[in-house]
């Protein structure tokens, strides 16, 4: 019975894995659509979502009958309530990366952003994509060095976030409002994307840790 | 043992009440503050977030528990990842009313809205503020009626979320890149507000009628 849930521990694992590679491959292409208005792609990011969304689904209802046929207790409990957690998350970035591969479609033939910009979301987007693969190599090997990593990552992305306001805000902002709006929601769905890497790595972090009290936050 | 089992399953529906509750307060003050101005009421509802996301975590913990303990299956299973759930979305729904009265504190003593618009938000804000409530009676005495209400008063705050954009991004819109980062933003949080009041009437909906897929959307 132990080697039973062993083995469907690491089916979990691995569809975790599974689910993060594929948001890897949406966050990738949708911020390359984005910084090249790139309709085709933005509209294949949009088409496979529904994968991930699939995906994700399975992997609640594998967690479930795992929960309902093994009983795990402690630890063992901790880990398959947190893959339904993880699994929430992962759903949402792939929404996220969703929601960016619209806007560049939105607006195309025009970029998404005014030029003064550009580089600002070329960052946030590659800082995405970095979050986006360390957290697959996190969900693999358990590599607790890469929690730090993702949080950096974070830490800058949110500078950028504001700098973006900053930007928008100030007198030499020429955007009109579609270029305000667009920039405003860009800048949020990057945000809330690296806000959800780091919580699925603290989850990561304390259940390797066992101080489960701080994943929950 | 099944006794103690229903007691703690009612005593997990009554602390979603309970969270549900205060996230019912905190809307209606947030976007009190909101359409008013009102500094302190907007400071008092950042403040109160904390006990929202306090609760969330113990009622999580209490499910947890419930889960190492009771080992339930079937139908009493999904109740309790179904909590789980919920108090996530709740407590999510907590932080996007400290949100909206976060852009009513940085604005003040201005209002965050045009008056062109102010009309939408005031209707945005009864919308999520009825939303709230009828989750709360909903979780209190799961009459499945409320379902659609909560459903139907979603449509009405997607409608308005366009409508938003249409009037930014319209010739007669003369707000500055402020005016039009806060209302995009805040249309945002009260789009997101109502999909997450959905989400969890959907969960109560298919729990009751035991069509588990549903839930998943």
């Amino acid at each position: 019975m132990r080697e039973v849930f062993q083995q469907e521990l690491r089916e979990v694992q691995d569809r975790l894995v599974e689910i993060s590679s594929l948001v890897t491959v949406a966050i990738t292409n949708a911020t390359t659509a984005f910084n090249e208005s790139n309709v085709s792609l933005a509209e294949s990011v949009i088409a496979e979502d529904h994968k991930i969304d699939a995906l994700a689904v399975s992997l609640d209802e594998l967690a479930i009958n795992i929960l309902a046929l093994q009983q795990p207790v402690a630890r063992d409990l901790r880990i398959v309530v947190s893959a339904l957690r993880i699994s929430a998350s992962l759903e949402r970035m792939g929404d996220l990366a969703e929601h960016i591969a619209q806007l560049a479609r939105y607006r195309y033939p025009d970029k998404v952003v005014k030029k003064s910009l550009r580089g600002t979301f070329t960052e946030m987007g590659r800082l995405d994509v970095n979050m986006a693969k360390n957290l697959t190599v996190l969900l693999t090997n358990e590599d607790l060095a890469l929690v730090e990593v993702i949080r950096e990552d974070d830490d800058s992305l949110d500078e950028l976030h504001v700098s973006v306001f900053d930007a928008v805000l100030g007198e030499t902002w020429k955007g009109g409002a579609v270029d305000t709006v667009d920039v405003t929601l860009a800048s949020r769905y990057h945000e809330r994307f690296g806000d959800h890497a780091v919580a699925i790595a603290k989850k990561v972090q304390y259940l390797a840790t066992g101080d489960w009290a701080g994943a929950a936050e």
